[in-house]
């Protein structure tokens, strides 16, 4: 069975359900709601490369889907977001107690999950396990306190979304090399190219909420902009900018901006097209893409072997071929 | 050292500090306001009595603790509580979404201190922190669940005080227990003395509300009748009520109830009084105290060894001699 296919029966077969049902329905609810379910995906890939087999593995691909969900839930209540997948988030649906208690039961299920695991590298898919999950709150902390810093470089940043978003793909990737007793070398590398798809991803991200089609991208563009987020692109503009290019963005990146919605984008647009931001932008996705597939190329098995996860990660970046 | 002695060096020397301080400054801060470390306490007495050692032990120990204080810092939140040992809560002190994810990552990070444990039984440790976390929290839910319900019933009420307060007692010292290499029944005994142990704790608690003395106990009776917080004494009221008082009892414990606090409080104990409730919750505290003694005294040890223990299950229930 293909590994797409595989992760699909499995989550319809693992139940969330339990008592008191107050505490375990917004679980089941969450994990329900469909998402590419792409860590378990990465995490039963790398297994397999290695030699590992999905039966074996699935408990970690639950455990880090689990995970996964439980920082949507918490994350969408610390954002006040209404809406998940288009559906309401639990503390809209049910209320903010409840997703907070029900978010701290997922991560404690995450970690009942793995322990269904027969391993021999049990302690050290724990430490990765936990390595990961310490890591996307440093990730999501650092993005509340860049909210309220003007000086924020562009490290910082690249560091932010490489703990936010990055590595907890490396870290599913990570733990399926190590239940399929891959070689230390070749987990390093495993997580590199992890940590550096996951990095490209979020730029993309960043990249397209500014250049993207809607039609493709099924939201608006320029949402980024009207939230006056700090992404790469007005970072990297803010760096390239002269002094009255600068004062002219950072005034537009304020709350008390006045200007329309359609104005302001338009205009922040306008900026990034003179200091050529879309250009840069692209150049790092490419330079953390190659520095990711050399990872992935430097890993000792044949071509064949890796051809999965070479074509899961051009799928994430858009670069089927 | 004592025991005590251990625990509060150990706490002296463990810091929580570490970048993002936005994150870590709030757990250090929760970690620093003194409670009685009675958690770490139990796990180490009950690995001293099997034969371990404090510095053995000392991971599990900080890990329980951690435990305890996030589940504090959460509860708190969801209570919107201003102030915990006098200190303001992490929500006020910084706020919501601070409180959320320093939780998150205290979660975690008690979780790392369980890893550096050495020892063969660490599988059966961590299913038994999982377990007895998981249990907390329907425990929580359980309580959130009981305030707009009117027909909890007593083996409910004692149902939920045993998962939200009791199983950390018992896990803790089946955790000390396993770190020591304790026979299989012996673990059951210890975790059984916990269980009831905490349960007799929770109902005295509920008892020193109505009938405690303010001096002794640092802070005004009757703070759960102002609540209208279903304890064991009016679940045990309404049992034994008349329908007339049982009519009055349901009138008092509303929101809408109109008298004063004095009166409130001063109407709800005459009611007790004439019910005889403090006579029952003493026969129940005294009914479980005799549960977890006869379990201590069942352990495969010679007395002085559970010396330790009955003297801290005294303690907690104020029965020194």
């Amino acid at each position: 069975m293909e590994t797409a296919a595989f992760v699909k029966q499995l989550f319809e077969q693992t139940s969330f359900l339990d008592q008191p049902e107050s505490l375990y329905e917004p679980i089941e609810y969450t994990m329900r709601l469909s998402g590419k379910r792409l860590r378990p995906q990465l995490l039963i890939n790398a297994a397999v490369m290695f030699g590992g087999t999905p039966e074996a593995v699935a408990p970690a691909a639950v455990a880090i889907e689990t995970f996964h969900n439980f920082t949507l839930l918490h994350d969408d209540l610390m954002d006040k977001a209404p809406l998940r997948r288009g559906n309401p988030t639990v503390h809209c649906k049910w209320n903010p107690n409840v997703a907070i208690l029900s978010g701290d039961a997922m991560l404690v299920l995450a970690w009942k999950h793995l322990l269904q695991l027969q391993s021999d590298n049990l302690h050290d898919i724990l430490t990765t396990f936990n390595d990961t999950a310490i890591g996307v709150m440093e990730g999501q902390q650092y993005d509340m306190d860049f909210e309220s810093r003007h000086d924020v470089s562009i490290p910082e940043y690249i560091e932010m979304i490489r703990l936010k978003t990055a590595v907890l793909l490396a870290g599913a990737l990570k733990i399926g090399a190590l239940c399929a007793n891959a070689p230390a070398e070749d987990i390093e590398r495993i997580y590199r190219f992890g940590n550096h798809i996951g990095i490209a991803f979020q730029l993309q991200d960043d990249l397209l909420d500014a250049y993207g089609d809607t039609a493709t991208l099924g939201k608006k563009t320029g949402q980024d902009i009207l939230d006056n987020k700090k992404t790469f692109l007005p970072l990297k503009a803010l760096e390239l900018a002269s002094p009255a290019q600068a004062e002219a963005l950072r005034k537009i990146f304020t709350t008390e901006c006045t200007l329309s919605d359609d104005e302001k984008i338009a205009r922040v647009l306008d900026l990034y097209n003179q200091l050529d931001i879309r250009r840069y932008t692209q150049d790092e996705i490419d330079n953390q893409f190659s520095i990711a597939d050399e990872a992935l190329e430097s890993i000792n098995l044949p071509a064949e072997k890796k051809a999965t996860l070479k074509q899961l990660a051009q799928g994430l970046l858009g670069r089927q071929k």
